[in-house]
């Protein structure tokens, strides 16, 4: 049995999607119990739509909310009464086997070590975003918990990101690149040039050397290395043209009568076109390194990713991935 | 009267688009002397094709070619009669007011520092391509010229961008942002934390804060300051997202007899909607800060890019760029 906390009163769509997202898991067949954290009455009113397992269903009450704009440091230490740090909490006591949220990054970071806390010997636990690429999904491994990585952190992402993507997303000897401005290997900033030797001599992953962000979607690399604020730059760059073409598109096609023809006729095929590069399909970001998992989703997430990631924490348990990660950061 | 030196052996297309870029500009009414670097011989042979005014066309053997993959700073070093290396040669001398290239980013970047130098006190010159974003045009400044700068060399950029921006692209009091991972003030990695005040309190540009990568295809700033590394991620990352969403689009239409159907009804819209999305549109990055113009170019420039690029070059004599860029640079 693994026991997932999930906090109701983050993101865009709380409390509705996270309720239904969390019901729908233990629904999949899967051996899971759901914490629901916040406002009891909320999550009450909520649970009442769903026909569902009781003895599968925990109500951890939460009245406090951070919001996104929050100071997450200050939020964390005075809201103890927030479902964020409720959550947490439940992981750190061993409650809970993970956290799945979508609120407030920030305090998700912050709570995640200070409350969970890192794995003896994990310099810096590193926020793992999936994304859809040509080839099927990439894992960018850091974005955005840790600016101003040195080397070393940099080769435990490599590691962490590879077990990763090898036992919960089960892409095998997983491809890992270092994010780079050039494919050579003297190409680079200081802390790319210092990195790159020690992915090539690090015989725990598959290292293929240098991508450039171009390649990123081609899905040139299962698992790319960079620090927290060239990843941030790349996700939100990916997000953000998908974004603005999308709408270009559908102003495209209400132009005119004959433009909303060709919508209708290339409708149902257009659709599963977009939704391949939809991230929100493929689960929450995973921040890797610490006693537990806690895992962000996407703000705006449906209950398809609250659902999908929580899933995915019944795998991350399973395949002992702390275990893995312990063993290959502590290797002697 | 502008000189402009081309180089016809750069880039993909060469010498054909550069030959034929370079001979529609002069046809474009401007006061342009064009300059062809690279072999007499192909220069020869790409001119019968065209009619044009001989006085405005001067041929400037280069045999030598220096390509992609050489390590710019030898290449520079020895390849004296290649066509990047004489082109330089002109704007040092005085011979050209500047220089446009499809070729090496790596020989032109170092090229254009070694050979023709910087203006007195600029201690950096960025990169700084243009491109397309929801409201029009943006530019990106430093995207790979400089990695590893300073908090000075940034505030720099700020104002040299400020003023391309300005005073070619015609863009009034132009918007200028940093490039972050959050919008607050206290976000941001070590470098962006003090550059940050520093450009909030520079009189000579409109300080708009923090961009996110999100928010650059929206068109939230005019001028995006960046260290190289993270500009290069974040361009290459508009590129390639760019390109991968097109290809997938083509393949949805190209499905069955419904979705080609579509397209033909689609089409001379969606072309419209697709160019608003190409880059090479709108000219080549200036390599700003220099004694003289250099322009480097996509790598794929058709003749437009070319032709628009030394139009651009014109643009920069008229509105005399350099003592702008000198004054606010120097002053007291």
């Amino acid at each position: 049995m693994v026991s997932v906390a999930v906090d109701v009163m983050g993101g865009d769509n709380a409390p509705v999607e996270p309720v239904k997202g969390a019901v729908n898991a233990i629904a999949s067949g899967s051996d899971i119990r759901v914490f629901l954290c916040g406002k009891k009455d909320v999550i009450e009113s909520e649970l009442k739509k769903y026909q569902y397992e009781p003895s599968r269903v925990e109500i951890v009450d939460a009245p406090e909310v951070i919001e996104t704009g929050e100071a997450p440091v200050m939020a964390i230490r005075k809201k103890k009464d927030s479902s964020i740090v409720k959550g947490l909490n439940l992981v750190k006591d061993g409650t809970c086997d993970a956290f799945v949220s979508a609120g407030s990054s920030g305090a998700i970071l912050v709570g995640g070590q200070v409350i969970v806390g890192r794995i003896k010997g994990v310099e810096r636990p590193p926020l793992a975003p999936v994304f859809p690429t040509d080839k099927g999904i990439s894992l960018l491994i850091d974005c955005g918990a840790n600016v101003d990585a040195r080397a070393s952190h940099l080769v435990q992402f490599a590691k962490m990101g590879s077990i990763y993507m090898e036992h919960v997303l089960g892409v095998k000897s997983p491809k890992v690149a270092i994010l780079n401005i050039g494919a050579e290997e003297e190409k680079g900033n200081m802390l790319v040039k210092e990195t790159y030797p020690l992915l090539k001599n690090c015989p725990e992953i598959n290292f293929i050397g240098s991508v450039e962000a171009r390649e990123i979607p081609e899905g040139t690399a299962d698992v790319v290395v960079c620090e927290a604020f060239a990843g941030n730059v790349a996700l939100k760059m990916y997000e953000g043209v998908g974004k603005t073409m999308i709408g270009a598109l559908k102003e495209t096609f209400m132009t005119s009568l004959r433009t909303k023809l060709a919508y209708m006729l290339v409708k149902p095929v257009l659709k599963k076109t977009l939704k391949r590069f939809d991230a929100t399909e493929y689960g929450g970001a995973p921040l890797l390194g610490l006693n537990g998992l806690v895992v962000k989703t996407h703000g705006n997430a449906t209950h398809k990713e609250i659902s999908t990631s929580i899933q995915q924490c019944v795998t991350f348990k399973e395949q002992e991935i702390n275990k893995k990660i312990n063993e290959v950061i502590n290797v002697v």
